[in-house]
């Protein structure tokens, strides 16, 4: 086989943007069929559900599912069962329970499963891990605050239960943390705020524990006009660090360490291509697990309406 | 030794309608001491804190945490810490997240913890596991319905985030559920009903999807005044199955196969003397992963409020 034929499921915006140039910009995988609901692309199989695509012939390997988290597990359970391997986009499904199942699929059929977490393939965030190993965080301040209307324009699923709201972008900063901390974090306190019309919250703050100690919090929010935010800010002892640009930035001690291009998604690919040569899975659920912990801890507050127009 | 030296922490209503009772009848172990803020026991050391316990030099080999998940956390560690086994009443924590960090303690220290799920020990749970193996559910309908002020009377803490509000309860009907399936199941929708004046659920209706099909739900309700009910009715193909009373009571299509009196918890206190024995641990947290999942996925609908009195 020349490389891992691709069958792409939901032609959204996160496809469109991210998925298809990564996809065409990494050896060894290439796009060989596409399933979506309302679109296709010209000079490839397209079907209107994967269903479609798996029964079409077209031959391929390996599938991404691009789609709202809150059906994603019957789409990667229908691709496992005909014996494709699976790229799920974060979070990879509406609960934690429905991934065991998945990962057993899987490990039965030898397949590979790769819950994607695109944030932690940002330029700076292995650089920082590594600094940070070993070490005693003193203060840690995650600021996540971005417009939702520019981000998420007209996707009506995300304010839906499972759409997880706010914390789908806060999952990717809680995605960070969870591989650059050198102890575990657990969350202590938690409020949610939830538009009066919406089924999922708008903005987050949260505060975890460890058992080091230290003042550990963090601050999403949907309502940011203006310059965004996607910052995480450290202290340890003797270091003030700040990871920018999502993951793209480092700063120790106020000066410049490392900024570099995003290439995220293709570093999501290059893993899964090298997944599938192994023969093996990556799911980690700890930054989902954080999301879940927040919804089950947090304490609710009603604020104003969310209007999108 | 002559028995593990148990110090009891909470001595609340759970603490003195079960946890006294059994540990009296179980062999190998002894109540040595107690921790709690607004009472004590004649004839034994009593402390208003854990702290003041582990500090006094009263002998103790293990702990039994009984105060509100919200702080157990931290209870859970300082015994950990000062080389205690450590026995956590369910749910083991009000985070997911926090649990991981004590398994990771007690390894490290070679002791054992226990997160209880007391139903688990109801006596029709395990015949019940025996006779569900292998096969297929067509359908499972949980009812769990009592009345909070009978039960819970004056617990603040439960209405509170951490508390769980009627998953209290409901978790125990999931962790028979959990152990009882011969498969795994996930949830796929949920309603939860917030009172207005209160930050946690005072009923809940959930559906499960499992690979194998099925129409899985389940029912939880603080509301139910007179008969209460804690039943688990489950068809397969050609027997229909009620567990009832918690699990004490067993009937295959309409017919008793036992009944037994309730000994859930001497069933916990014989399990943690075992485990200490034999240098294990036991902790399972499925039950409390569908409940994160209930609040991340769950649609809140909200309710009329709720008065004690």
């Amino acid at each position: 086989m020349d490389g891992i034929r691709l069958g792409l499921v939901g032609l959204g915006k996160i496809a469109r943007d991210q998925h298809l140039p990564a996809i065409a910009a990494t050896p060894g995988i290439a796009l060989a069929g596409i399933a979506s609901r309302h679109a296709g692309l010209p000079d490839l199989p397209s079907f209107a559900t994967l269903e479609e695509l798996l029964a079409s012939g077209t031959p391929i390997d390996a599938v991404a599912l691009c789609t709202p988290p809150q059906g994603r597990h019957a789409l990667a359970a229908q691709a496992l069962a005909a014996g494709k391997h699976v790229l799920l986009e974060k979070p990879p499904g509406a609960t934690l329970a429905e991934i065991g199942p998945l990962q057993e699929m899987a490990r039965e059929r030898g397949l590979t499963l790769f819950a994607t977490w695109h944030s932690r393939f940002a330029p700076a965030v292995e650089p920082l891990r590594e600094r940070l190993a070993g070490q005693r965080i003193r203060a840690l301040l995650i600021q996540w605050k971005e417009d939702v209307r520019v981000w998420h324009p007209g996707q009506e699923w995300i304010w839906e239960p499972g759409g997880l709201g706010v914390f789908d972008p806060g999952i990717n900063a809680l995605s960070i943390l969870t591989r650059i901390l050198p102890f575990p974090v657990f969350l202590t306190e938690a409020a949610l705020s939830f538009p009066a019309n919406r089924a999922a919250p708008i903005a987050a703050a949260l505060r975890f524990g460890a058992g080091q100690g230290g003042d550990l919090r963090a601050e999403f929010d949907w309502r940011q006009t203006g310059p965004q935010s996607w910052d995480i800010h450290l202290e340890t002892g003797a270091e003030r660090f700040t990871l920018s640009r999502g993951g793209a930035r480092l700063e120790r001690n106020g000066e410049l360490l490392l900024e570099a291009p995003e290439a995220e998604y293709r570093g999501i690919y290059r893993h899964f291509v090298d997944l599938i040569q192994a023969g093996a899975c990556d799911v980690d659920l700890s930054p989902m697990i954080h999301v879940a912990d927040a919804f089950m801890l947090g304490r609710r507050i009603t604020v104003e309406a969310f209007h999108e127009a």
